[in-house]
């Protein structure tokens, strides 16, 4: 481990940044609204262009993706970042730390003055958070090549058209089926990332190493029984939509727990929907949404044929209907072993605490694997696994050994 | 059995007036919206004055419930009415059906020109639904002196308040500690009122009539746990409110159905609400209205007991938060046995298809009980459970069943 790398992270300065950039787009409920292609977004990257030193040479691509290298003169880089953009009332770490970690990495990695064999280059891609307009990681699927122009036509709250919000950014976003930045000559993509969940602060873990990311299957659910007066309508005359609904949302959870003692599976309901509820009612509709991932897509499948049978079971029992909708069916996506490993080599000369573990939301990472470029991602904890929420916080400890786990990564590239 | 009142009751006369009655208020969807004090329920009632022949005589007390007479010289008299407003978009026959089948019933016997010991009055109440003021049975609570200057201080949707409400109707609300009505002279109230359940249309039967009036115990139900993201959160470290909430939806209908194989009961969750569902979140928080209704104060109570044990047990369990509102404590009303006993001799004289059961809801019936007046209450079916909708029907036979017991229960009044 070459402690000369470590001793250039200067934490305050990390602080400082993250501090000054959570005021760009700050809400009255102590968080930060920094939309995708907003102008709160751009002066967040414009905060970050101005913090580079003479070191950097700085280019914009078509959809105002930012690379920021250390050698432009080379083809090879090593590509570490992360997004600047938030959801609604989000926290300051979901993105940002990853950009403000990979500058400091690099910088460090500089001042060290160590022999480079690959350059490294600061990406900052745009709209990762599906916050404004339905889709997620808008920036680095352009910048790869990967956005069709239907992805081009979904609009925001207000229906303004992506492409539009592109434009008034100052953009042109045209020929998107070819990728908007040059990135052949990338030999890997590092991004930082805090958790979003709870595994590293229960586990007290530093620093996670994503072996793979989770991909959901995800149903809309709507079951219909029959509408009646709560007092009037004896028990045996029911066919009460919310019983049902509550019957089937435990045996999901129940699947869904039985399953990942089997192997890695997460199944959740995270909503209902009573149209038309009222406490002197017996519910005649109810609507909830499923969503099953796991980093193993037989596993998942396996697991989504048993939910549907059950539910199917469920509501003939109750003589009531049910309409399940597919909304949604990914692949996991298997993060490089070669990175994974010289990640975990680096941490354990390093003396990093850090657990493999899968992620279970998708970051701009895994479209790097989709373009066959290898990339790792790095955890660290969200403290009680709060996430996308003004209270978002993880530990300067486990900042300190990611940004550390960055820098010796740059440094060992070749 | 008198077939001389039998034939006088015309079904075609009854037919014209309900439809005559529902396009006032008609809504674009088929139904009726005529709210609480609102001008649409001042010109039903004014459609049913007009229909009064020389023989009634009309007086409107001071919060604008109307009474018409045969014999506006006698003390005593017997009443027989319902109310004219509905709810949002409701049905035809709710309220409606009662005080067109009393003016039925009254004109009947008038007709067929019988020896009356006691004068029959229509009663048309106002403001029963509580779909305007969040209060029910405002007329007849008047009427009878049950009012409140609290009472009078309750809000529309628009902030109009009751006492306002009632002066832009036209009537002047005070001294409300007194009955509105001078109602000392009347010996017994008769109400016929849709079954707004399923019993009567499953049973086949033609007539209820009502034992007593089951009363709610109701609850404001607040589950928290913990949100987390749905792809990140092990299920082993999740508190999830929507699961919690639905083992305990289930132990309540279990609860419920179990308890009603005992005794007079039923248990409802009408709604679920969850402020910040999303399919990506393991959900923090949950809420849901628990209604227990039973024509037995002792049994319900018991009940409840049970339940607020069995959802405290669940919450321990998962490790969630429970709050527990209590929103509503009634007391259940036992109709007049007297006024039953007569109405089933004469239902089986008349050879009227007819079941004793209890009411899942209160009507301007109760408040008569309250007041120590005897009242009977009469229900047809509701076809398929279905109120409070523009779907809202019955049978003609039934009609006519019903209508010839409210018919001959005038006639042999002494």
């Amino acid at each position: 481990m070459d402690t000369t790398i470590r001793d250039q992270i200067d934490l305050d300065r990390i602080s400082r940044r993250l501090d000054e950039l959570c005021q760009i787009g700050a809400t009255d409920r102590g968080g930060v609204t920094r939309l995708a292609y907003s102008e709160d977004e751009t002066e967040a990257i414009e905060y970050v262009v101005g913090e580079l030193g003479d070191e950097f040479t700085v280019r914009t691509d078509a959809i105002g993706n930012v690379f920021a290298t250390t050698d432009p003169g080379t083809e090879r880089s090593i590509l570490l970042g992360s997004h600047l953009d938030s959801v609604f009332n989000g926290g300051r770490l979901d993105g940002t730390l990853g950009v403000v970690t990979a500058l400091e990495a690099i910088e460090a990695v500089l001042a060290a003055d160590v022999d480079l064999d690959v350059a490294p280059t600061l990406a900052i891609f745009r709209a990762e958070e599906s916050a404004r307009f339905g889709q997620h990681t808008i920036g680095s699927r352009g910048a790869l090549g990967m956005l069709t122009g239907e992805d081009l036509t979904c609009v925001d709250q207000s229906g303004v058209p992506l492409w539009e919000a592109i434009q008034r950014a100052g953009f042109e976003p045209e020929n998107l089926s070819e990728p908007t930045s040059h990135l052949d000559g990338v030999t890997e993509y590092l991004e930082l990332h805090i958790e979003q969940g709870r595994v590293l602060d229960e586990a007290a873990d530093d620093v996670g190493i994503v072996s793979s990311i989770r991909a959901p299957v995800r149903y809309r659910t709507t079951v219909t029984g029959a509408n009646d007066h709560s007092g009037a309508t004896p028990m045996n005359l029911r066919r009460d939509a919310i019983a049902a609904a509550s019957e089937q949302i435990l045996a999901i959870e129940r699947i869904g727990t039985e399953a990942s003692a089997a192997g890695d599976l997460v199944a959740t309901v995270g909503d209902v929907t009573v149209p038309d509820g009222a406490i002197n009612k017996v519910c005649g509709e109810v609507g909830y949404p499923i969503d099953v991932r796991s980093t193993n897509t037989e596993h998942r499948d396996a697991v989504e044929d048993r939910i549907v049978a059950e539910l199917t079971a469920i509501a003939d029992d109750r003589d009531v209907d049910l309409d399940l909708e597919l909304l949604d069916r990914s692949e996991p996506v298997r993060m490089n072993e070669s990175v994974r490993a010289t990640m975990s080599d680096l941490a354990d000369a390093a003396e990093i605490d850090y657990r493999i573990m899968p992620s279970g939301g998708g970051h701009d990472a895994m479209n790097f694997e989709h373009a066959s470029i290898p990339a790792g991602l790095v955890f660290v904890p969200s403290i009680d696994g709060v996430s996308h929420n003004p209270d978002e916080e993880t530990t300067e400890r486990a900042i300190e050994a990611g940004t550390t786990l960055l820098a010796v990564v740059i440094s060992e590239s070749y």
